[in-house]
Order: C-alpha cells, then structure tokens, then sequence
C-alpha cells in the first residue's frame, strides 16, 4: 500500500487524440496529475510520442513495441527509438495488436535492457500468468468482450481481476496488476483497487468522453 | 522414472516423408516401438495423417493446430478435425509455426477439450515457463540456433535443458519437458534423458537419414 | 459460353461438414453433379481431404495452402501435400485466412508447379485485379461484410461482381470469376452467372441448411 | 524524362540513423539534395518522423503504414498520424514488414485519402503487377536475396528490374518503378535508371557507410 495507483490512458487512433489533440489530451492528464497525486500515464500513437513527451512530465508510454532492436527491421518499432522519442514505457500485446509468445518476451528483452517499462495485455486468468513469468513490470487483463463495452471489468467479472492479481502473486512479487476493458469512472478506478489491481488501463472513458477533462476528475476522484 | 522416454519424430513438410513415404516412415517408427519398447510419436503433415493414423498403432501428432474451432474458420486446423482424422495429439507454436500468445493458450484449450495431448515448442527459459502455465502436457525446448545444425542441443546447452527442467517443475508437476534441436545420435538422446526431460523431439536426424530406420534404432539403442 | 458454371461448398470448420460428415456432404454433391451436369467441387478441412477425395469423383479442393514447399516449414500446408491427399485445387487468402501478397504469389507458383487449380478470394474491385495479375485459375470476389449475412452479393451489390468480372477480363482471359458472400438460392446462382460470372462459391447455405441436399438441388435449379 | 531522379534512403531501425543521428542524417540528405538538385527522400523510424521532419526540407516518409485509420487500432501506424507528423509519403510491404494482399490496398487506399505517397516494395514480377494495380505512386521491385548484399540488382538482375518497368507501363501510366538491393554507388543508380526506373531505393549503403556524405555524394554524381 501507500503505493500510488496507475491511471493509463491509451489514446488508441482516435482521432479525438491524434496530433496537437494527443498533446492537448496529455496536458490534461498532466494537470489531473499535478493536482490530485493520482499517477497517469498516457499512450499516444507512436508517431506522437515526441511531440508529447516534450510537452508534459507525466509518464508517456508507447502503445506497442516489436520484439527487434537495432538492425534491418524496416518499420518496426523498437524499445530504444520510442525511448529515444521520450518514452518511459510501453503496451505490449494489447488486444487490438496481439504479438507471438516469443516477441512478447523478446521485447521485454529489448524493453529491459533500454530502461522502458512494460504493461502486457492479457485476455484470461492462464495468459495472465503466463504474461507474468516473462517479467514485465505490468500485465493488464482485459477480457475482450468487455473493451468497449461501457460495461466495467471490476462490476462485470470481478473475479477474474480477483484472480489474475492472486495468480500473478503466486508467481512473483515483481509484477503488478492492472485491469481494463469497461472503465469510465471513478467507482469503476475503486473497484478495481479494491480487487487488488494497482490501477486501470482505459481509452473511450476518457478520450471518447463529452468532457474528457471532467472524465478524468471524476476517475481519480474515488482514490 | 519407470515412465517410458519419448521420441517425437517431425515430419516437417520433407518429401522423404509425404504421403505414402509418411505411412511407410511412421510403420518404421512403429516397429521400432514394438521392439524397442521406446515410445515414438510421428507427427506427419495435417493433409497425411488420416493415412498415417489408419497404418499405424503408434500415437500420430498434428504439426500444429489453430486457436479455432467448429465455425466460420476457413482454412484452420481444428482440434477436433486433427482428432476425427487419427491424430492423439499435437505440436503447437513449432519454430516454424509460431503463435500468437492469446491462440496458443486457445489452443490448449480446445485441444483439452477434444483430449488432444499437447506439446508446445519454446526457444528459451522464460518462454518455456510462460507456456508450460498454460497447461500443456508437455513443453519442448528448441534454441532456434540449433535447429537443424546437427549440434545436440543436450552437448550445445546442457544448461537451457537443465534449466528448462527446473523451471517447470517449480511452476507444476502436471508438465513435462523435452528437448530439440539437433538431435540424431542416441546419445543425444541419452544425455537429454540425464538432463532431466522425457524425451527429445527431432526431424532431420531421421527422416533426412540416409538409412532412417538405422537412424531410429541408433536413437532408441542408449535408453 | 457452353462453358458449365461451377458451385464450390465451402466446408469450413463446421461440425455439420467435419469427418464422416464431410464424406456424406461430399457424396451428396457427387450426387447433384451427376444428376445435374452441373460441377460442383467441395472443399472440406484439410485433415478431411484424404478421406473426401477417395468417396467422390467430383473435384476436392483445400480451403487454404501456404507459401511453402517442401522442406523445414513444420505445421504448413502444401500444394504437393494436399494434391498426393487427393486434392486437385485449393481456396487461397480466403477473408478468414488472409495472406501476404508475396505468400499468394508464391502460394500460387508452388499450385502451378504442382498442377493445383487456385481460386484467389478477394474483397473489392482492386484487390481482385490484383490477385489476377498473379495468374490463379480463378479469383473469387466476395465483399466481406456480405459473408454469412444471407443477403446474395448478387443482388445486394451486383456492380462489384460486373466490375470484377470487366477488370478482369481487361487484364487477361487466362482467369475466371467466382463470387461468393450471401448465396444460398438457385436465383443467386442464376444472378451471379448473368452477370458474368462463372460460377459461384458458398458455405453456410448448404452447409447450414436444414436440408443441405434439397439446398443443393435448388442451387443446380435454375442453372 | 525531364524528371528528377529519386533516391530513397531507408533508415531501418539501425542505430547509426535513430533519434539524432536521424536528424543528421536527415540534414545531409537535404544539403545533397540542395547541392545537386537530385531528390532525396529519407525514411527514418516511425518515432522519428515528427523530429525528422521539423529539421528538413525534404520528403520525409514512414518506413511503413497498416491498412487501419482513425478508431480502436491500438498500436497501428496511420496515414493520417505518420502524414500530421510531417511525413509525406510511405514504404508499404517492405521485405521486413510484408502486408496481408488486402491490407496493402486498404494502406494505399488511406494514404490516398490522406494525401501521403506510397511506395510499395515487391519481390518479383507478378507482384510487382499485382502491386501496381492498386494504384500506388511507386512500387519499388527488390530481390530479396539481393538486399543487403552489396551486389546491386542492377547488375545482378537487370532482367528483373527492365521487365518490372515493361510490365508496369502496360498495366498503367500512373505507377513509376524503383529499384533495390545491394544500391550503393552512383553507378547503380545509372544503371537503374537506365533500365527504365525512375530511381532507388537503398539503406545500408549509405547508412552503414564509413562516410554516408561522401556515399551520398557519389551516389547523386553520375546522376
């Protein structure tokens, strides 16, 4: 405890956070930072991950990485170039971009060996705790059929959340767990902890939300 | 120990073991079952194995199968359709035939399901104990850099084998391990067995062998 | 003209087409095709294909084929493989089973090399065009939000199939075109040859039909 | 005739060409190109553009884009976001990074829409045409056993390069042909242009270079 919890916030390609949007959005979250304690980290496309690492102070994280370093790998995107463009951090394996077992844990591999943290996405209580013997910092279950869905994880399938956290700690103590798919509210951030994740990943909730700076008030205002 | 040591034969896509020269390879692995009381598996090409599965007593694996089942699936390979054709059991995620993380823990599935047997290749430590959380019957390790060189990987990297073994056992006891990688000796064989695994799978060594049935009775002769 | 149109059955992974069902399936097209004239080719799972193409006289195609020859490519499906199981073409990229432009290309020589006829799917107007210039026999178009929806692309967008059917033949008169997506009734069959093409290609509508037989004889009706 | 010659320079993912090394790589391209009137396109990594782009005169383009716009495509590049970064164009289905046949026509049908340039690499004849129907800016023939080898296609296969260039001008007037593999003197750019390309493509070349100015300089001088 007295750990912070983890607000993460993929901007996805939304249009709503693309561009000058993306580095609006994250001044947002950088602002919600300064102001409520709450930890958020913001995912950009990757080709704007410069612009935004150089606007705010919050952690920027890239929505993917490949399990190649440097070398003749035209077009992928390694762990030392989004470091490089300002990135601490990165997704791996999110639902929308699923990679091999063996790239998941080759750029772990590539992540660890420049510094970048990484969150692995997961869909169930197995692949979670096979994410979390590759040793990322992070694994985030999200099942599937709720991205998107409004419906929140933490109300919808508790017990998954209750036990992924409880796998993964069975596994090591050096990997945390965070949970998505649903999340739009504070209560929803609540529940989540109270599961005994150390934070949400979301995208709609926020970026799609009327207000995304009022969304983003109203989810770290349960903590 | 007691248990019976395990020689899994692959087929890969070889034309010294197609159609007719698949059911004539796999009746001399079963030979060599019957004489030498040495469990060989052969996992011939999918189009080959209701053949080989009709000309033989000896368990037929599938080189791989999808993360799919009974649907809309065009062009997958099924558990269930491996299994009505023969087969007993199957590779998944072959160095050849990688897989995304979320299908082979599909795959696990469906294969339990149907009571499929599975084997699920890895190329290192960590990803060995990622897949082996996913509840295979067995996991096989294969450093890519070994396929297909002649060097055992039981001589090259003992340690990885040694390793491999550890690993898993910590996580279950419901798993086993074989090795692979330039394997054709039984001496190969011998040393993968004292290094703590179940067996070795190999396919070159064999089936590119000038005379394959000396090759097999030269694997099973040191057990 | 003079020409017979041609029916091909999608088996897919369904259950209702999969081992002895699939032979059953198979024979009753055998039937339709001797009674009618009319050639109807069936393409069940891989695995199946041994077991179909030694039941019927009618042709046997595999729903998918990879790039790959002969050699270390464990778990792919080849063109010689599936040809010695009985097989005398095969579907290529269909909408569940994509492939990469250079795997179509290559998939497509190793077919020729080996005497396999190759339908090309396809899903718009481009793509098709594209896929002839690679020289398959056929190229089938099939707008992928129609696939399974039991609204005929025939009706539902007769352009696409008009146009293919010109794009095509602009660029060569070695290549046919199929259409699929939606049939189900003898006056799809009719609209798709009336509109150019030679033929048509179809799954769930016999597959799936209360009486895939009855199905199948008012497909061959109106022809 | 009458029109510049193109070189493109394709950073990969060397270290030589990441993050500010970018940039200076950049800025020498941009002074050749001011010095020698030759067009020089650069290709750094994904989450280089942006920084790339700010420091040039040049044409920056995306060493890759996928088939998805704007919406829940986490971790995909977008026309739309490589294009707000600064980029002006795009390789599509390098030999490191191949496409799905219809994702190549939905990436070129984006960056239409966007107003980014494609250029889409190809491998052989065939789908050197298949490529060119889809209605690129360039497509950009390479042997792949070629590239890297420092044996430039242009001499080594001057057949491959004249007949890309013939089959394309059948097909349409729309497409310009490059060449690569094994580029890296001013003499192979001659040579390509003189087989009927409108100019290179090359990476190691110049990148991997003792002294890229000096490679740079002699690849524009026979030009």
């Amino acid at each position: 405890m007295g750990k912070k919890p983890l607000i993460v916030i993929n901007f996805k390609t939304y249009s709503e956070s693309m561009g000058d949007r993306a580095v609006k959005m994250a001044k947002y979250c950088n602002e919600i930072t300064l102001e409520s304690g709450v930890e958020v980290i913001v995912c950009p496309q990757i080709p704007d991950i410069y612009r935004v690492a150089n606007s705010v102070k919050i952690p920027v994280f890239s929505q993917h990485i490949d399990g190649a370093g440097a070398g003749s790998h035209t077009g992928h995107i390694t762990a030392e170039c989004v470091m490089d463009a300002g990135a601490s951090g990165t997704l791996i394996n999110h639902s929308e971009k699923r990679l091999l077992l063996s790239e998941i844990d080759s750029a772990i591999q590539y992540a660890k060996k420049t510094g970048l943290k990484t969150i692995v996405c997961t869909n169930n209580i197995p692949v979670t705790s096979a994410a979390a013997m590759l040793g990322p910092e992070f694994v985030a279950i999200e099942p599937p059929e709720l991205i998107g869905s409004g419906i929140p994880v933490s109300k919808a399938d508790p017990d998954i959340v209750r036990e992924s956290v409880m796998a993964v700690k069975k596994i090591t103590s050096h990997v945390e767990v965070l949970c998505g798919a649903g999340i739009s509210k504070g209560d929803d951030v609540a529940a989540a902890l109270s599961l005994g994740t150390s934070g949400v990943l979301l995208a709609s909730g926020v970026i799609k939300a009327k207000d995304p700076k009022a969304a983003l008030y109203d989810l770290v205002g349960k903590i």
